[in-house]
């Protein structure tokens, strides 16, 4: 068992591991090209079945290794989904999933550190967002009903509360918004105000929430790069953000200055 | 009367209410299928009005309890307006009212805590943003008057200054602007220098606006989370910017540093 | 002559300027409605003649005052000519200079204090910009070359120059950028790199130019804020930047722990 | 050499570089138009070609003063390529060069010191998005392969891999998104998803990355300032960032702190 934790965490195996996972994805680009011959792509197939091996060994020693704490960890959750996909029959119904192994090239942003610690960053700060996200989606469900109930008669983008879900995401890339805007107002000439306010404001929360949450996975992953590089020099300076430490060095500072004039006034009079 | 209070307080009454308005938000939402049954409708139009009821007896009691001061708060004002709504007759020329009565959903972003600091975080923002808005809305006054005055007969888009302000919008959103812009310069081939101006112009100041409004919202956000940190340690920072504080800070700093060889130097003499 | 300067710095005279501007704002909104009646519309051209008195007349009495010392300051050179536009002769090849009337509303945005301190901001923060801005250029003068010389046969929106220049403010915008690409690529399959290249370098720059006047502008207005307060403490801190005025902060830090660490000794030793 | 050297760095020859670069960027500005007459098309053709040899002399003065150390710069290597372009036969399969000619005004761009500098920052800032750009590329590679696998027989624009990439940039750019999504829906009704989540992710990873790069560019550009700036004060503040030297100082002023307590503790019992 200690053997197989010992190849698990050895710097070579992850590299191959990065390496079947780059053929891997050749492969399956390679298996797109309509020209191929069936020899070759007899071949590719082949291949892809092979890495498909090498990933369920790997992640079966990974669950050896690990047990239970295994599915702690959610990069372990998502590669174990993936090669599951990619092992069920694709015959029938679950053929799209076929097309779904194709996942099992993202295992790539999973493995390599430094993109690892990037998708960290990021769901780490999604939490942040919920608030705003929690938001946007009121914006929606609202504009959603609102536009079916009002506009289903005036234009086939509002038939139905699904259809209107899709094209109010439409009207928020405002890609087409002004032909959608045009055929409604033939109708109903004030539906304009529906149209300005939705855009305006699910532009303005999205815009909040995606800043909001990339200035907060920067300024953590700054905190971060600080806390190791003290760590190094052998100071520790806890969990606080940054501005909270700010805070308290002002403090200190003031209580400083106060300890100082004291001392200075009680060595004058002494 | 303080009953009600205990009520309206009790963290378990304020849940009850957020699972009301999260069924009248299902309910509204599945009232905008068309293939439901009349009896399955009618049960829906019930329940909506049941929560409707909910909703009244939430409010009469807070303006018992709230009495004068009820309208300070401004979501009071619009969870007031939004039943008031709902309790109007939808007949005639206020039917478009019946579709309003979805904005009951929105009073979830006021009712969980979060997303009303979100939201009170962003109007706190706005008045920041009040000059660069009025520099917008002069931008849109003036290119609506040389738009109107200059392509009315040249694009329809700009028949009258009401459409043209509807078109000046649409050019800030970049859709279409380029067609619109084609059929003018049919006409008047010098008129691209209109339409860059504008879009370059409106979209600059429309990203300075939302770009301050959130910056100025989170940090104020940031900021009140450190005071409520040091409040919990017994320290209080006031009102003053972290950037202030920062400034003083160096004063301090500069002072104490005097101070000391000042100090040094009298310990050196005495 | 001071009785001029005292009525020119009279708060209630400046306040009855922004008036006749609104006022005057108001006329040119009315004067583009087409409903009007001959004589409604001839009482509106006569207020705005009046307007125009007022703004000569004030413009008059600063140049009193002011003499040379008037055009130093740029919103004066704006005044004065969007009232000398005003004046000329709209007849013949001149009547587009009716159109630029409106111009006169923009005095608004110079006239009240806090939009003029947001425009000042704005036009501090340019010449930081500079660099990016003809990085910018070059990139669409370069396009436009590129573009003029290898697709003038295969689209008219690469027919000339000054053409080539107006699809590329196009691209940037993305507006319609498929449709001219997919023109050009019938014949030059090839030519998506063009396309994708110029969109991705002229959007980074474009962001980065916004980005860095808006950061600059927002970091100047808060360093005004806190000298201004600190002024009031009868604290002066100059003209260096947020960032090298902690820079020397954190010296003065290092020199006070050393000190008084030679201090401790000192008083050990002694 | 000694000589070519000091001509290489007079500030003068510098300027005529300079000049020769814009005079070149005009005359390749003015080959564009086709009305020119043969007789100035020649002249301007022959001041092209003077151009070129300005700028082989330049590019050999440098070779001979710099030798090897040449090729260490980049800006050099970009130099030695446009003009190595320029002297490339333009015949055949070449001709396509000549339109590269144009790449010789990017030279103003790496020759004027303060656009250096930004794009000298750009380059700088360009490794810190590495991650995130892998992540962007892979999201685009597993996009391309479920996309052309799934829709290859619902529309043209997922004909091939080669496509598919393109039709991707298309929709990463929003532009036009709907009507290839409708294409593909009215086949494969759920597409819907894949274009809602290809778009979501792609935007905001796109907004990550760009967002990133512009900011440590304007950081790395502020710290140099402030580098300068206190070198010129003859204090040196290392290559240590903001946030670290921020955290030191914290370390610092907790020390002054205790240490200032105990000499006062000690002065009392003294």
């Amino acid at each position: 068992m200690q053997q197989i934790e010992a190849i698990i965490n050895d710097k070579r195996f992850q590299n191959a591991i990065i390496g079947v996972i780059l053929l891997n994805a050749v492969v399956l680009g390679l298996l797109t090209l309509q020209s191929l011959s069936p020899a070759v792509r007899t071949v590719l197939e082949w291949i892809d079945h092979a890495c498909l091996v090498v990933f369920v060994a790997e992640l079966v020693m990974k669950l050896l290794v690990l047990r239970g704490s295994f599915f702690r960890d959610g990069w372990n959750v998502f590669d174990f989904a993936v090669v599951a996909i990619a092992l069920m029959p694709n015959t029938g119904a679950l053929s799209v999933l076929r097309a779904l192994r194709v996942l099992r090239v993202m295992r790539l942003a999973t493995v390599i550190p430094s993109m690892r610690r990037v998708l960290n960053g990021m769901f780490a700060a999604l939490p942040g967002g919920a608030s705003v996200a929690g938001i946007l989606f009121i914006l929606y469900y609202v504009g959603a009903i609102v536009g079916t109930t009002m506009f289903r008669g005036d234009s086939p983008h509002f038939s139905d509360i699904g259809t209107t879900f899709f094209t109010l995401f439409q009207l928020m890339t405002l890609e087409g918004w002004n032909s959608i805007a045009e055929t409604v107002m033939d109708d109903k000439p004030q539906a304009w105000a529906f149209f300005v306010v939705f855009i305006v404001f699910t532009n303005f929360t999205t815009l909040n929430l995606l800043f909001g949450i990339i200035v907060d996975a920067m300024e953590a992953a700054k905190e971060e790069e600080v806390r190791e590089a003290l760590a190094g020099e052998g100071v520790e300076i806890g969990e606080a953000s940054s501005e909270l430490r700010l805070a308290r060095m002002e403090e200190d500072v003031k209580h400083i200055r106060t300890t100082l004039e004291a001392m200075k006034a009680q060595a004058r009079a002494g």
